[in-house]
């Protein structure tokens, strides 16, 4: 991309007039769709921001997820799905102002809101997003290394970004100025006259939002959806001068595995009407999102932890009901907002533009397995590269044996039980796990599994060898749970013997940790040959985590998704390239397959199921198949979630009564 | 003490022979008594041993209390009330044997069960009790301060130690066998030939606590106080061959603070009944108590967290219903059981022993308030010895500043609020917080409070100085809650801004943190003068953190009680002893005066009040008194314990239905 990077004649700055921006001196109105280049294939980026320009938008909003460029501490990452700077490059070219929001904090639905997993190692309480000398040395050390390659994309410099914004909702989070002022210092000593405005964007609803978490000597923004009048007016209540901006124009929403009410749902035509009512009323406005994508790999989706404590994992599309779905092309909701832009911008021609139906992979009856193994079989070579198997009297969480995402395997040798059960603590199980004897499933247990009995097992009297694989997914990315959301097992007492009948709990000491992080490289190391008679279906298997082996052929590469039937939860891989997490709860029943991963002719699909279904020698395994649509189901409840929703309807009746 | 000791000619070993004990070769019934030489003044354990020889009995049981033996890592106390060595010297020389139980845990209703609250610093979860190398280290460094100051008072060196236990009621725990096998090889390894018989004890009402509680290496015994034949019978299952002892046979029971029933009670011949019964058996026995003494200072009383969470924080005085009472007299279940030893040991000449009734102070009328400060106005004098105020972004639990015990203040400046309440987010408070604004009070809060708003308080809407004071009351010192028992303000997320109705809580950031742990020195430097006038009555003052300083004219000194009239919550200190902590929620309303603090003429009392009430100029404020004998009423429910009750009842419904 470098290459064809060309500056403009002269700098650009984005200035406030009164109640207006100015940008190079002339009155402006900031357009922008959000874009998550990390969340896109680099092949596809480009497709998707001239698409943002043919919308009439004159900018791109682009978060910038720091665990993902920083994996381990002082470990920087600026390739592949991290090349920021190609991608800042291509907006350059396509003549797009870039809103740079390089958080720390992002939000985002992105695995703790972008903050790395290194930060959670510590003893409670992890000073997260505040002026806590460690944790800004740390954003330091992150920033030290970003900004200076930012330093010629900046508009004084003729480059597209025009504004920063500093932290991201950071009036939901706390009360500590210092923290806001010290990330605003960071970007004045790194630019000086050359920094962009900076601003921050907060929610109105209360009025402590805006007041809390911003300073007044940045410029303050609005995030919402729906009712641009009244929100901007409460914006204006914080902010008596200055130009209004609706810095996230929620145009659709996110997704939760399980979710009821399956795919969130938003109607264009009422996106369009509100977009023409926020421009009415002067606004700025950036869609959020543009263009969402896919939260591929492990660090990716985020969750929510709800008021009453149940956790929701966001799921591995981020379409959101964004103007570009999922796979990049353009809505009905696209179409909608373009005629409401080219009619603000009295530009007509805007609508001649067609968008022809991308190529597309064709259909696939369910692709024939090739091999399997069972994640017992495939242990010894999963952990043959050297990695230690940790000794612990007690299970530590993912994070103190320096795993940050993927699945963790406990293992202990349980004496006699006596009949004594055995019991997760409340909340220990981060997030799902198998609980095994020899390979054997005695059950699972999800993390908001409650209610009587759900979290006992009944093991063998004589003792046995106990074995717990936990997967980690997303951690909350949003509110005061990102302070303890480590995951594996976690907290005092996560497995114990015992019921709250036999007096205080037993804990269950002596453990085996093995850390599984599932990257291409340690899925290259299974040894598929073993067990490949399975595949021709001349053997069964039982229930229990499990790796497949799919060949996919290929005449043109091309978009497609692929349709996980018969699997229960797991991960799915095609030529080494992690596409994310499926959960049969649904609502997401396929995952999207960009087509710049395929190649002609055979593709291998690898596949790990969690929960893999036992499978007798009649029976068809479960097999995945390219679809040409994605599925999208009503979500359906995890185990344990009506007594959840019980306790969550006596919370509030404690509350409203 | 030293100078008295006398060796005994040889030395005499305790052995298993089968199913019995024996002594010297002799066949041998151990009848002990625990004495907790921590628990009681020097100057009073001779006439505690002397009337325990009085009773029949051939043995003292002697927990060690590694937390007041090192009260910071390394730093190591064995004189006052700490002085072991001179306690086992007098029991040598009244030819009383001592089982000594030096855990590293004890339990025994003494904060966090004997382990040092230095031990709880690290990242969860704290790997206590386990064969952790961390843990086993501290072990170590404490075992290597105290074993070799043993060696001379083990019997097979003429000493007075025939036995040692291992843990205390470690079945009810872990399964960590390793754990108790190193404890096992620390004491071979440092005594040699000499080590005593080695055993453990543990409960048997189910299987796995004989099971997972001991090893077959060592001799197992049974903890009950009642049902002896039932009881000894399972010991016998989960051990076929060996003496069968109960090594602690309830007798009476501790108390909580707020307990409804008021004081516990054991009928007497019930206690005799049952002791002949375990006699007859052919069990030896341990009174638990002999004597249990007063639980003083901040380093004392436990607490247990029940099944469903409540906290229930042990009170001062650690009579127990103990044989003789908390200040050392002689009970009528005292004289009922040596009845049944005199009968069992054949030696009627027991009984002919009186002990006429102690000297004891006269009763006095209300003190004389001679001074009164706030704590306000100490607070400069109280933090001028150096010790540095903390600055940090999230409020740290006072063992992360260095506290281990008493008092903590945390300030922080709290911004306009917009009408949000401040929360305190759930068991955030350990265990009773001022929370204040300039000193003056805006509420009070107990760790158990819960139910809608009793965790909110208003604060004024343009912000303000928030002050936080919180009382550390005993860590829980059973189950595993040991584990997370940490002090002051706890967890993330412990003061918020909101509501769950108002989004997520915001977290109140940037913080100072001053330790208070009051002990003699610091109390020393309260500069009383300032506010003299308050004590001759012409002033008033406001609800709130305040101490009282009084005189106390004695002319023989002696024991007595004192009584707390119209006092709420605090401690009391005569003459710089720390007389531990009293609580207006009973069931203990005063608190035990042991002579030996005394000297004739003027005894100064300083009681610090944390909720010290209001007082107008007419109002008499609140003064001690000196009683006759301890005043025990029925206990009070604290605040929110209502809300919690109803908890408890719904949870066992869910259960049970």
């Amino acid at each position: 991309f470098g290459g064809a990077l060309q500056r403009r004649v002269s700098s650009r700055r984005l200035e406030i007039q009164q109640n207006d921006f100015a940008l190079g001196g002339q009155k402006h109105r900031i357009l922008s769709g959000s874009v998550s280049y990390f969340r896109v294939l680099p092949e596809q980026w480009r497709d998707r921001l001239e698409k943002l320009k043919a919308l009439g938008c004159n900018a791109a909003e682009v978060y910038v997820p720091w665990n993902l460029h920083e994996p381990q501490p002082g470990q920087f990452v600026f390739e592949g799905r991290c090349d920021l700077l190609s991608f800042l490059s291509i907006c350059q070219e396509l003549e797009l102002d870039v809103l740079l929001r390089p958080g720390p904090y992002i939000c985002a639905e992105w695995d703790l809101g972008g903050l790395p997993w290194w930060l959670l190692t510590g003893p409670d309480p992890v000073p997260l997003r505040s002026s806590d000398k460690d944790f800004l040395t740390a954003v330091k050390r992150w920033w030290d290394e970003l900004l200076p390659k930012l330093e010629a994309f900046l508009s004084a410099q003729g480059g597209p970004i025009i504004a920063i914004q500093v932290e991201n909702e950071y009036g939901y989070w706390g009360t500590d100025k210092d923290y806001l002022e010290s990330l605003r210092q960071m970007l004045l000593n790194q630019f000086g006259s050359d920094c962009p405005l900076l601003f921050t964007s907060d929610g109105t609803f209360w009025p402590d939002l805006q007041q809390n978490g911003g300073l007044d000597s940045m410029l303050r923004t609005a995030n919402f959806g729906s009712d641009p009048q009244q929100r901007l007016q409460e914006l204006r209540s914080a902010q008596p001068q200055g130009p209004l901006c609706n810095m996230e124009f929620w145009i659709g929403w996110f997704d939760a595995w399980g979710a009821l009410t399956g795919k969130s749902f938003r109607d264009p035509s009422d996106v369009a009407q509100t977009l023409h009512n926020t421009l009415d009323a002067g606004a700025s406005v950036n869609f959020f999102v543009f263009h969402g994508g896919t939260s591929f790999g492990f660090c990716g989706p985020g969750g929510n932890l709800s008021s009453v404590g149940l956790y929701e994992p966001q799921v591995t599309s981020y379409d959101y009901g964004g103007l570009l779905d999922e796979a990049g092309e353009v809505t009905e909701k696209y179409l909608q907002c373009r005629k409401v832009l080219a009619n603000f911008l009295q530009k007509p021609d805007l609508l001649e533009k067609t968008f022809p139906t991308a190529r597309r992979l064709p259909e696939s009856p369910p692709l024939e397995l090739e091999s399997t193994l069972s994640l017992e079989d495939a242990l010894p070579a999963l952990t043959s590269d050297g990695a230690t198997c940790i000794k612990s009297a007690v299970p530590l969480p993912a994070e103190q044996v320096g795993l940050g995402y993927g699945y963790i395997m406990y293992r202990a040798q349980v004496p006699s039980t006596n009949k004594l059960p055995l019991t997760f603590g409340k909340d220990s199980i981060r997030d799902f796990a198998s609980i095994m004897s020899g390979g054997r499933v005695l059950g699972t247990i999800y993390r908001n599994d409650s209610g009587p009995g759900c979290r006992e097992f009944e093991l063998p009297e004589q003792g046995c060898q106990l074995e717990v694989l936990v997967e980690m997914m997303g951690r909350v990315n949003f509110g005061p749970a990102l302070l303890t959301e480590r995951k594996g097992l976690v907290g005092p007492g996560s497995v114990q013997l015992g019921t709250p009948f036999t007096g205080p709990m037993r804990a269950v000491l002596g453990w085996e940790i093995l850390p599984l992080p599932m990257e291409e490289q340690d899925l290259a190391r299974i040894p598929w040959g073993m067990d490949v008679s399975m595949g021709k279906r001349t053997s069964r298997w039982n229930r229990g985590p499990r790796f497949y082996r799919f060949a996919l052929h290929v005449q043109q590469p091309a978009d497609r998704f692929l349709a996980l039937d018969g699997f229960n939860k797991g991960f799915a891989c095609i030529n080494g390239f992690n596409l994310g997490r499926y959960w049969k709860v649904g609502p997401q029943r396929s995952l999207y397959i960009p087509g710049p991963l395929l190649r002609r002719g055979r593709n291998e699909i690898i596949i790990f199921d969690i929960d893999s279904p036992s499978c007798g020698t009649k029976d068809a395994p479960p097999a995945p198949r390219v679809v040409s649509k994605p599925i999208w189901s009503s979500g359906m409840l995890p185990e344990g979630a009506k007594e959840a929703a019980a306790s969550v309807s006596s919370f509030f009746k404690s509350w409203t009564s």
